[in-house]
């Protein structure tokens, strides 16, 4: 895409970074504001804005990277756990527009809170509600 | 795996669920203790116990189908944007150790905050050294 996404610059070698894998189609590196050490992102080389709009035969390379990407830094921080997340639109806190996974090692009693404390009170009734929109999204497509 | 997984009981039918989605490989259903509404969970219908022991052939499938339902729920709502989030071990949070995404729809201004506020210093060397750590663990595989 455009000249100004910082990922395809990062990607072209315009911009430096601190590239931990690299194949045909992604690369992975530091997060430069991260918020665990070992925080680490993984984006498709050509340009996608999230999830929402990635073609399947990048898709389904994807999650074996993330998976493989995961397993390492894990292993690198001796990490007792892994956050994989994903912000699709800057309503859900994506700040780049260039798809990227975020990969990050979590430890016991670190204080970090993927989910607010407060979950939704819902009923059973609103639940089967929610099903049939997204099941009607999902046959419109 | 074993007769005590809850989510191993959904695939099969022994607990109910409000299903959104099956396919050969995977189902999708609403979180009954939503984050917000539509928030949705996609399993794979064989047990793993995260993306950190989920083999190729289940991986290769899984992101095009987030990718799917993400598009489907965030039409639904008409949401603003999407998380994608995936916890792996429970330092990150993960409570049921079968393989879960979580797809929740966001909203400009829902103070939903996903990556804690403050994030850490660090330096160009220190990132080095983390970079290094991790192409290492990467190698190592």
């Amino acid at each position: 895409m455009g000249n100004d996404c910082i990922f395809c610059k990062i990607v072209k070698g315009d911009i430096s970074s601190y590239k931990v894998y690299e194949d045909d189609f992604f690369i992975a590196f530091m997060d430069i504001f991260p918020t665990a050490k070992g925080h680490t992102l993984i984006i498709p080389k050509e340009h996608f804005v999230n999830a929402l709009d990635t073609p399947t035969h990048i898709a389904e390379k994807f999650y074996p990277i993330i998976s493989k990407i995961a397993n390492a830094i894990k292993q690198a921080y001796n990490a007792d756990g892994i956050n994989i997340i994903q912000n699709n639109g800057s309503a859900s806190g994506q700040e780049v527009f260039h798809s990227h996974v975020h990969i990050i090692p979590r430890y016991d009693n670190d204080g970090f809170r993927v989910h607010p404390p407060a979950r939704l009170q819902i009923t059973p009734d609103e639940l089967k509600l929610d099903a049939n929109k997204i099941i009607e999204a999902i046959q419109g497509k």
